[in-house]
């Protein structure tokens, strides 16, 4: 826990025996929140890319699941996507993917917070013939992982146009039960809400709300075709966005409306989406960078998302939208010490005019250095601490390998 | 020079006394071009921001120009940019700034490859009085440069709304005299065409070909707000373009038609713009990445820019913008030996399945390992062998100090 935030001599004042993190020339920041991935997805970073995103999913990803996603897959996706992740500073992430709970058990042993949605999809996956299966997967891991000090454990139905409308309720009504989070993707292309008005005569957001989706605490990931009834409906319920710009810009899906959102008081954090075609890598530093200027661009107006709403969308954005605001996202006493160091040794550091305008347009993920979390210190001076790179690393070319055969390209 | 390109075992067979430099795992590639930035201005990295060009230009940026350009400023400035541009594996940069002379030495020490303009203006700058002064530095400029084996000099008239019709002739007129290329800033702002629109009745293109400057080697920064016409006029005119999506967006100038220019056979390379508000650093990485993505999103395809042709612009495009591509940009035998090695051991290298995807939308600048510039090894396994790293920082801390006093801020 944050006991106190202050200038150094007030602070060894008052913690005369405090161990001591020298950070030398470097920026103390909370650490990044993630609101959204796919961390196992790491070990398909690249494989198909430049397409839209349901050729993307139908024609690759889904395909390449099917024939590769197991238990080890997972695990070993998962350790290469934290090791990135804790690299580049971040500390917490949302993620929505297969086989939930060895995530949750490579996160934990990762030192990472998460927050894990078991994935509820209305046909075959790879852990779970039908929904109702996954539904009962999704049960034991909101069981099994309940009171764990770092993961949130959490029902991720994919999408309103991959689930019937039964299992979307069924997935509400488990989170509440266990007074969990529901992960969903929501409004991400245009073909979404125009097949659905087309069917029903609804926008995604609407058909949510009216099956009582949004009555608990729900994060919808990327909200690009959200329109002005849907964000009141956001705003009433208190759903949080995750604005996903590497993804958006990639798949050429659309530029989500931030800064509405933000006016109709939304809570919107920043995620990288899946690494494996829709971002290709998972760093936070990156998100901020284009957050901020998809905004102005899109608007043609330089002001439209500064860099200190950047920073704030990358940390406390990302823990209101999470629920977890009283927890992580700030540096405040009696939040979790969730805590970065930024180095500012590296040329594109100096000279500093602006902290929040170096930390979105000139700072890297590659310029974290240290980082802790929960009070724990897992990356020093660039060492990942919690995880045995050099064997992560040769288990991914070894997975690169099988992933190639198995897809014969 | 490059001898030849082939796999290991043939160029060992061939070279059997050649000294080797291995890579270990790593990617070899042509050293990035840097097609536009003005490389002191990163003494005020940041210094303004999240404002529009004008207003950027003529509150902040011309006011600290004005109290703090010196030859001095100058040689620091390029000495951090180029210690900046090599760690991220730009191999040659085309620059405008004043002082320009000051520039080419510092780039010459650093070992890198320079197309240097030196500015023409139509007001008081740093370096001289009147655009007459200007043009005369230019000359000695010329002159003093016009064989070296890494600098080519070259003029720089700022922009047809800096610029008078016989400053910009003269420019031209003096380029030619000793065959060297003329830089000059073009359509970037819609408000530049508007306004020589209601004034003459003239695109900024269509001007600078009724005045002729275009009658020779030029290359065109930014040329967003250009018209099918104006197109038509660079094609037939050989004049190359540098895209600067970072910049573009930042200030929220407009999106560059690059799709139309390519197909419109217009050489295109890629540009960090200057770091002191309108990109922050100087990183062609994020660049490759920006381009591939703004074009995606803006004309709603994914295939709109692919990753192979982000990695042309940085390389190959950019060779040819500068008219040297005889010289630079691809790796082939008889051009000279501008090369690069990227590491593929940081955790969002792996795993690989395609080496463009994976270079534009994965690799960062932090994973260049090795620069080689004209048969020279510049960069060592990260560590600059031409340039004073913890010199140049320092230096760079103390001008922070003098340009925060000289603002006031």
């Amino acid at each position: 826990m944050i006991e106190a935030v202050g200038k150094r001599a007030e602070i060894e004042k008052r913690f005369p025996a405090g161990q001591r993190l020298d950070a030398g020339d470097a920026i103390l920041a909370p650490g990044l929140i993630n609101a959204h991935t796919h961390a196992p997805m790491a070990l398909f970073r690249g494989i198909a890319g430049d397409m839209r995103l349901r050729e993307w999913l139908e024609r690759y990803i889904f395909p390449a699941e099917a024939r590769n996603v197991s238990p080890d897959f997972v695990r070993w996706g998962t350790r290469l996507a934290c090791l990135e992740m804790l690299l580049s500073g971040v500390t917490t992430y949302a993620d929505m993917y297969y086989f939930e709970e060895v995530i949750a058990e490579a996160t934990r042993e990762a030192g990472m917070r998460g927050i894990l949605g078991q994935t509820i999809l209305g046909f075959p996956a790879p852990d779970a013939k039908t929904p109702e299966a996954a539904l009962q997967r999704a049960e034991l891991f909101l069981r099994r992982f309940d009171r764990d000090p770092l993961i949130v454990p959490a029902v991720a139905p994919h999408a309103v146009y991959t689930n019937s409308d039964s299992s979307l309720k069924a997935a509400r009504v488990l989170a509440n039960r266990y007074r969990k989070p529901l992960l969903i993707h929501l409004s991400e292309t245009r073909r979404e809400n125009d097949d659905l008005r087309a069917a029903r005569n609804l926008t995604p957001a609407a058909l949510l709300e009216s099956l009582g989706v949004l009555s608990g605490r729900t994060l919808a990931a990327h909200g690009i075709w959200l329109d002005d009834a849907d964000m009141r409906i956001l705003a009433r319920r208190g759903t949080g966005v995750a604005h996903c710009p590497s993804s958006n810009m990639m798949l050429a899906s659309g530029i989500a409306p931030v800064r509405k959102l933000l006016a109709a008081k939304i809570a919107v954090g920043l995620g990288t989406d899946g690494p494996a075609g829709s971002n290709n890598d998972l760093d936070l530093f990156e998100e901020m960078d284009l957050a901020a200027k998809l905004q102005k661009i899109s608007l043609n107006d330089p002001e439209a998302l500064s860099a200190e709403t950047a920073v704030e969308l990358a940390t406390i954005g990302g823990a209101r939208a999470l629920g977890l605001a009283n927890e992580i996202g700030s540096l405040e006493p009696g939040k979790r010490a969730d805590l970065i160091t930024i180095s500012l040794r590296e040329p594109h550091a100096v000279p500093l005019f602006n902290v929040y305008s170096q930390l979105v347009y000139a700072l890297k993920g590659s310029d974290v250095r240290d980082v802790m979390i929960n009070g724990r210190l897992v990356v020093r001076d660039r060492r990942v601490l919690t995880l045995n790179a050099a064997e992560i690393l040769a288990k991914a070319r070894s997975y690169q390998q099988a992933i190639r055969k198995s897809l014969r390209f």
